[in-house]
């Protein structure tokens, strides 16, 4: 029951790719990410998944095409598809995320950026 | 699957204390408001409730003590936990709210400001 600044908390860690929980909702989560470059194509086969950019633009690969997403914008991934961020020219993008608790990183993917696990922040 | 721009959304209303639905995230539901001066005291006995500050300061009334919540901070407040949101000195206040789907307005008070339907925008 306390503010949670979410400048400051992004100041909290330097590692991409690998978020850190800031706040749970319910069965909710709210996690930090710093991002660079491409990720995985993965899917949630059982969550949503909502993505709101903090700095920079996000490109959210879908299999048929690519978002642009802005600072200032959100952008949800409904269950079941499949997605991949990237970002373009080497920009580091700062990302608020909010999803279940049970939402595995790269869902049923294993990868070498995949994290089982979330430092709480 | 669309980018939803946060600003743009905002410029869509202008009536205070009547939230719009922006997004759905599994049971949850990300909306909109514009606040200004007092609500009304309130809890939600089986919802927590996340709120972050668009623009200006949001003053969360608890009933032991205030918190000022500034633009780029969240704070969550639990199941249960009676609260007050308000602003100071005739500011609007631009916040973005996540909860279930099935968080009543003003919990079980009834009240004049008490918005049964969030339009979706």
């Amino acid at each position: 029951m306390k503010p949670i600044n979410l400048k400051e908390k992004h100041n909290a860690f330097s590692k991409q790719w690998h978020p850190h929980q800031i706040a749970i909702v319910d069965d909710m989560q709210v996690i930090l990410a710093k991002i660079r470059g491409e990720f995985v194509w993965h899917s949630h086969e059982h969550e949503d998944e909502l993505f709101q950019v903090l700095k920079g633009t996000l490109y959210m690969q879908f299999r048929d095409r690519t978002e642009e997403v802005k600072e200032g914008e959100i952008i949800v991934v409904p269950k079941g598809v499949e997605h991949n961020p990237m970002t373009k020219n080497g920009e580091e993008v700062h990302l608020l995320l909010f999803e279940k608790q049970s939402t595995a990183h790269t869902g049923d993917v294993k990868h070498e950026l995949t994290q089982s696990h979330y430092p709480k922040i």
